[in-house]
């Protein structure tokens, strides 16, 4: 069977193991004679898996009876119009630190309401770096302080969490939820487009403060308030259970590989392996983040020409090294290096890059 | 292997060919060494996939380049509040037509917004029946005249087509869609959950007129746009990649099978096997929906007494028979037979009914 190394920055590789067993078990789920696709959301096996993968996420973060998860669809893109909805208003504002697109189209949506503020941007520098703590300029009466942790496209990881005092610290993690241990409890809330580092896009996992989102706004659509996740369990209407189910696979294969600091420990060494390469190879390979911002979830970097990239791009596919190429605002190449991306995978991409810089330099 | 016959009335039973496909392709979908689940939504593969579907959705239909195929998240559910904020004001409302739980609930999302209004309802008659033409009070300032096509829970089915002069006919048809040819013409916007008839939960089917999608108001969150939708191909965000995977598979199967008018004639012979034990039953069956608004998509019945109702759904379990359990809100028994309940699986019911009748009477 084909299987080649996908360095795609989402929908992104899974393991390995859990596509075999969810393969395996395609036809006849949990023994009820019915596909994970065909079974009821209300019934027992089903909910058993819903409530599981919740208490997975939790674990695996650290959190506690305070925190809930929810499952809502509609991508992080929804989450954007979502949250200022639900949280801002023209006297407090959501406040946003822009460092790459998604972050500034989460602003735009705030923007669209009326209700968002600007507390930093690195827009003047290529978003080559997210933003430091002193250029946060966060107004005590913001409703929320929104930050995108790690910046697919750009390639920018945050390593520090924000101090925002009184003001609940929100954060789009679709890029790198779960690759590490981080003080998670510093946040209010957190959420997630799954399909880069969790599991089959389709849903957002949504991990709030209970106090947070217990009551919402009686004059928003149904759908848009996050009191209706909470209080039926993100069971109002039917979940987009395969992609649920696929999530909390996800979660247990994490589990049982170690947690996050296993995560953590092998993504810092598949990036170190690149970033290496990049650092050591005299100028051929050129990072686009800054050192102190660099992702260890996409290692972007750029060639000397356009048609050395283009050479790059079509080499790596012929060894099976697929979506090397980076996005046309970056240009150049990037290496999505998630949770499920094995080691020899990035060896391979390292082995591959050398060889390109000895034939081409 | 185990397999039952389900009649859950969504999630729902799939072409038990259609899983074996996705399940065989699960590792590698088409030669790209990739699950589907793991491509790049812009790659060419998927984006095959995600035409192809649009293309057979249409023709099934018998529509052409005047109607546009979107295909958006968050259910059903979140389309009751996308249709009044894309086209209702406080001037020009939408009109509902409430013929049982769904109905209602799209009205009661238009309400929130202040922009719904109520054309005609069978509430009080416990929806037995849809409501009749002559029954429709449609203002013609109205936005759009909104029907649930068939209704789930109570069973039952519009059997014409409303006529509603020049406001545009929009309807949910999450449970009745691609079941049989209708004159799809005549309607504006059509919308369907696919987790009932066309696949696995997680995404909506939106078939709608381009003249109406083109331009949305630009206060709308972008996500809760039709024409974010009509522009992108759907394809503004991530999509929901699997879901649409096997809506369009479902909808080649469709295809191969001899289309909506081998489906109608599929669906109606397999209602007719159920109906007629009820019709001839000495009323130990009872029908719930008056007999010229009967769903050929869900069967629902009562027993004389709620304990053998219980005895009824155990028994069946017993069979194999599962989901025959109808919702709360009718009591007693529903058997959802779409388009993928194969003849067998409804004889097994109608057996079953027999001898419990026979052993019950």
């Amino acid at each position: 069977m084909k299987r080649v190394y996908s360095f795609n920055p989402g929908p992104a590789t899974l393991p390995l193991e859990v596509l075999k067993e969810a393969q395996a078990e395609f036809l006849n789920f949990a023994d009820s004679g019915m596909s994970i696709i065909e079974i009821s959301h209300r019934s027992k096996p089903y909910e058993k898996v819903h409530n599981q993968t919740k208490a997975d996420i939790l674990e695996l973060m650290g959190l506690g009876e305070d925190y809930e998860v929810l499952f809502i669809q509609g991508g992080a893109s929804l989450q954007f119009s979502m949250i200022p909805m639900n949280f801002a208003t023209e006297k407090n504002p959501g406040s946003y630190a822009i460092s790459g697109t998604f972050s500034n189209n989460a602003y735009k949506e705030a923007k669209i309401l009326g209700v968002g503020k600007i507390a930093a941007s690195t827009e003047s520098e290529n978003f080559r770096r997210v933003p430091r703590q002193d250029e946060l300029k966060i107004d005590s009466d913001s409703a929320y302080f929104h930050v995108c942790y790690n910046n697919t496209i750009y390639g920018t990881e945050y390593h520090y969490i924000p101090e925002t005092g009184n003001v609940p610290l929100f954060a789009d993690m679709s890029s790198d939820m779960l690759s590490r241990p981080i003080d998670f409890k510093k946040f209010s809330l957190i959420y997630a487009g799954v399909q880069k580092n969790l599991g089959p896009a389709g849903v957002v996992v949504v991990v709030a403060k209970k106090s947070l989102i217990e009551k919402s706004l009686e004059t928003l659509p149904t759908m848009l308030r996050y009191d209706t996740f909470y209080k039926k369990n993100s069971l109002y209407n039917t979940p987009p259970a395969f992609s649920i189910y696929m999530v909390g696979k996800v979660a247990a294969w994490i589990k049982n590989n170690g947690g996050l600091e296993e995560m953590a420990k092998r993504n810092s060494a598949k990036a170190k392996i690149l970033y290496d390469v990049i650092d050591e190879s005299d100028e051929f390979y050129k990072g686009h983040a800054e050192k102190d911002s660099r992702s260890f979830m996409n290692v972007t970097f750029r060639l000397p020409s356009e048609e050395l990239e283009k050479k790059f791009v079509a080499e790596a596919l012929e060894k099976d090294l697929s979506g090397v190429k980076g996005h046309r605002s970056v240009g150049g190449m990037r290496a999505s290096i998630y949770n499920a991306m094995p080691i020899e995978g990035v060896e391979a991409l390292a082995d591959f890059m050398k060889s390109f810089k000895k034939n081409n330099c």
